[in-house]
Formats: C-alpha cells, sequence, structure tokens
C-alpha cells in the first residue's frame, strides 16, 4: 500500500521505520514543512521521498497526519477538500486520513459537517518519549502501546478497518471511545503529568542556581519525575490550549491535593501525611 | 571486616548484598525490628544472623543504621550510648556508626552534644527504588550513584575513611557538605518530586473512578511521572515531617509555577505557555 505521512517527527518518523520494515507499507512519501527535518528524514532513510502536501494526498491511499494539533486543525479540512476535488473530478475517491493527535474533540469539531467526514478516522497512538523530531524516530515505539480510535461512527467501517489495520501492525491494543471523553481521560493521565513535570523543572531551575548540585544530587526519582520537563513547546503548547476546560480542572483537584499535603506539613500532622500517603499508594494497584 | 545492618529494607538490605558479595563484609550482622521482614531477610539469606541491637552492636566494629529517620532519631543516641559504655568499660571504643537517612539537620542536632560523637558519620546514599522491604533488595543498586557526607569535620578522621572505603565498595561518587545544606538540597532534587507524585496519584485516583481506563491510557509519561507515589509511608512520613520548613517553601515556589500554568491556560495566553515550557526545557543541561 501506499502510505503518505504528512509531519516526520518523532510519531510519523516512528511510524515510518515499522509500517516500512513490517512490510504494510510498499512505498512511503513523506511530508515535512521544516527544511531541516525534511533534509534530515531524507538522510536518515524514513521515507522514500519528501514531497509537496498535494502530490502526497494524489499518490497516496492512507494518508496519516502526524503534526502538531494547531497544525492538524488547519490542514486535516484541506486534505479532506482534496478528497472531495478528485471524488467530483474522478468520480470517486477511496482514500482516508488519519490524525494521530493528543487531544480530539476541536478536530472533531472543526470536520463534523465536512462531506467527506467519512474518510477521517480519529486516532491517538499513546507512545512517546520526551523527544521530538525525525532523529528522536525509533523502531518498536508503539509495541504493546494503546491506541484510542474516536467517533468511529463517522468514519467508514473500510477506513476504520485500514486504521486498526495498520496500528495492527504496530502492535497496538485497540480502544473506542468519543472524542470528549478522549480528551477528559488524556487530560488526567498524560497531560496533567506534563505539567506537573514543567513546574517542577521550573521549581528546581529557580532555586538551584548552582546547576552542578542539581546534576550531583539528582536521584533517579527526580529524573523520572522531571523527564516529560524536555517535552517539546511546538507540540504541548496547542494540547493544553485546546484542552483547556478539562485541563483547568484537573489542575484545580492537583492543587488541592497539593494543598493538603502542604497542610498537614505545616500543622505537624503526621496521620494527615500518612493517610494522604496511603491513599496515593492505591496507584499500585493499577500501574506496575 | 564485622558489618552490623540495622534495618534489612531496600537500603539495608541492597547494602548487604553487595558488602558480602564484593568481599567488604567477612560477616554480616543484622537488626530487624518486624518479624516478618526479619524471618524474610533470613530467609534470603541477607545477612548471616539477625540479633538484637545490642549484640549487633557489640560484636559488628561498624554499624549501619538504615531505618525509617523517624527511629533514627531516637536509635542513633542509644547506639552511641553502647559505645560509651565500651568505652568506660574497656578503655576504649574503636567503633562507627553511620546513618543513611534522606535528612540530616535533626539527627546532626540529637547528637552535636554527644561525647561518643565523632564516631557518627552522617551519609546519604542517593539510591533507591519504589519498593521497600527485605524483597525489595537488589544489588548494584548504589553503583555510580552520588553518596552525600554530612558535617565531616564533626566525625572521627578514621570513621569517615570507613564509611567512603564502605561507599567505594559500593561505587558511590562522594560529595560533601553540611546537614542544613543537605536538607535544602534534598527537598529540591528528591522530598518535593515524591509529593508532586502522590499529589498526582490522588488526583487521578480521585478522579476516574473506572479505573480501567486508567491502566488503558496511562502512557510511560504518566506511568514514569506517578511512579515514586508507590513509595512507602513509614519511610517519607517522618523526612516530610523533619524537613518540614525547606519542604514549605518548595510547596510554595512549586504552587507559583502550577499557578501560572493555570493562568496562561486560562487567559488562552499560547505565547505564555510556551515561555513557561520553554524555560522548563533548561532542565536537558543539566539531566541526561
Amino acid at each position: 500500500m501506499k502510505i503518505g505521512i504528512i509531519g516526520l517527527g518523532l510519531i510519523g518518523g516512528s511510524m515510518a521505520i515499522d509500517l516500512k520494515r513490517r512490510g504494510f507499507a510498499d512505498s512511503l512519501t513523506g511530508v515535512e514543512a521544516d527544511s531541516v527535518n525534511a533534509a534530515a528524514a531524507q538522510k536518515i532513510g524514513l521515507v522514500d521521498r519528501v514531497v509537496s502536501i498535494e502530490e502526497c494526498v494524489r499518490e497516496c491511499e492512507l494518508i496519516v497526519l502526524a503534526v502538531p494539533v494547531g497544525s492538524a486543525v488547519r490542514m486535516l479540512p484541506e486534505i479532506l477538500d482534496m478528497f472531495r476535488a478528485e471524488e467530483n473530478t474522478v468520480g470517486v475517491c477511496r482514500k482516508t486520513v488519519l490524525d494521530v493527535c493528543s487531544t480530539k474533540e476541536q478536530l472533531a469539531k472543526t470536520v463534523h459537517y465536512h462531506p467527506m467526514r467519512t474518510h477521517y478516522v480519529a486516532t491517538h497512538p499513546m507512545a512517546g518519549t520526551e523527544y521530538s523530531g525525525p532523529w528522536a524516530a525509533m523502531s518498536g515505539l508503539f509495541d504493546g502501546r494503546a491506541c484510542i480510535i474516536c467517533d468511529q461512527e463517522e468514519s467508514a467501517p473500510s477506513s476504520v478497518h485500514l486504521a486498526e489495520k495498520l496500528y495492527g501492525c504496530l502492535n497496538m491494543r485497540m480502544i473506542y471511545m468519543n472524542s470528549a471523553g478522549h480528551d477528559v481521560h488524556t487530560a488526567y493521565v498524560s497531560h496533567i503529568s506534563h505539567i506537573t513535570s514543567f513546574a517542577l523543572a521550573l521549581t528546581v531551575l529557580d532555586k538551584e542556581k548552582n546547576e552542578k548540585h542539581i546534576f550531583d544530587l539528582a536521584s533517579g526519582g527526580f529524573s523520572s519525575t522531571v523527564r516529560l520537563a524536555k517535552s517539546n513547546a511546538d507540540m504541548w503548547v496547542p494540547i493544553f490550549s485546546q484542552n483547556r476546560e478539562n485541563l483547568l480542572k484537573v489542575i484545580d483537584t492537583y492543587m488541592e491535593k497539593m494543598s493538603a499535603f502542604r497542610a498537614a506539613i505545616d500543622g505537624f500532622d503526621e496521620d494527615g501525611i500518612r493517610t494522604l500517603i496511603e491513599d496515593a499508594n492505591r496507584i499500585k494497584r493499577i500501574i506496575r
């Protein structure tokens, strides 16, 4: 199958590697707006060719939109417009486009009434690292992780099936929910983690003017807790922005929990600290 | 050398394994107040014998106090009292005791005027996992990590040298600072990370009544950020309690950073969100 990948960063690049290696893609065409990243992707050999978005959509049967969600909201209707033009010219369009973004509701609203809506599948492969760009792409990134497919009843069954085959090749488990539910859940199990990591990094950087000491004393615990603070602004600004309402609620709950810790420590309340810790320990049942 | 380890949990047990395996300890005597842990430590073979604290102090040249810091504050003067009794009886005591606790200032104050103070070395091997108990003990836990030695001028040079040899055998890098400085630094690079993880766990557990979804959707990022929330209350309650003043300052700075994120997201201020993220990204220079 001819696959086009728009955006050759960590996610698009990692997909390219395994879709080619595992025989799902006969040919891989890439689109990359950033000239440095485009040159790197070609040098690394992530895709066969880097072309314009028009050429990519014209040539490929399945298009993966792997750009930050701010750009995806702009580009997805343009791609569906190209599908429409093809249908108007040739009489039929059998193409599918899927996105891989971390927020879903705004994208869903943007194309809800588009005449080619059924050609789009909203997906979120829940995998990543704190690194970005084509040089961060790696084989096996998606293996064993969860992939969420949103609003599947709004997509053509054949397009959903194609998306499932693609993620099956990447060894992902499929989960189905609607866009609104997706955005609530990811606010809690992904987006808030990034904000707490960024805030932790800012706190420590603010205090520790002697950076040597941070490095010397940083335990494994600190490193794992602050790891996500290396994450890329281009990706996360639009996510926080688009998931604003859910995130504000999560942040408020989180601040209440921090305040409870502060009050217990401030009040010499060792029983109170113990209760908070033991309640938090229940996470053991859920996260290995 | 005859080594005694009081407290056969993650830290004491892991030390036991490598001190024996690497030939530093000719014999290893353990003390463990919890009968289940004591039986487990013997079954696993962490130490040669489990004895009373009196017998351990009488028999061993070097005693490692590896109990939660609340217990250490009580037990350290008792051990120094036993050293004193030996000196009074035999005429000389050449024994050394070191602790491995995560807060140092209160311990330092507790024994500051003790006549046997020079026999005590305040140390903090900065290694651990989120697990506890003798079954969590593992070889290699300390390899390559930092060990802080506090207030070394208050210890006899021979005792400091012995502590350095022990941590050298565990492949640790030594860092020297005073107790007060230690407690400020660890508040920033270790203790606050635990509080933010506990708060994150409480936030998600509070919201997600359907636990299946947390498990399904938890990305690697969430798991690493929340990992420390599995940590043991017996260890962390006294740490938070003893490092109260430093922690309150760190929590306040941290809450300011969270509030800055909240305000930027609430105010649709994408430039503000970007600035916060890019400032936080400076942590890349420090943490690999």
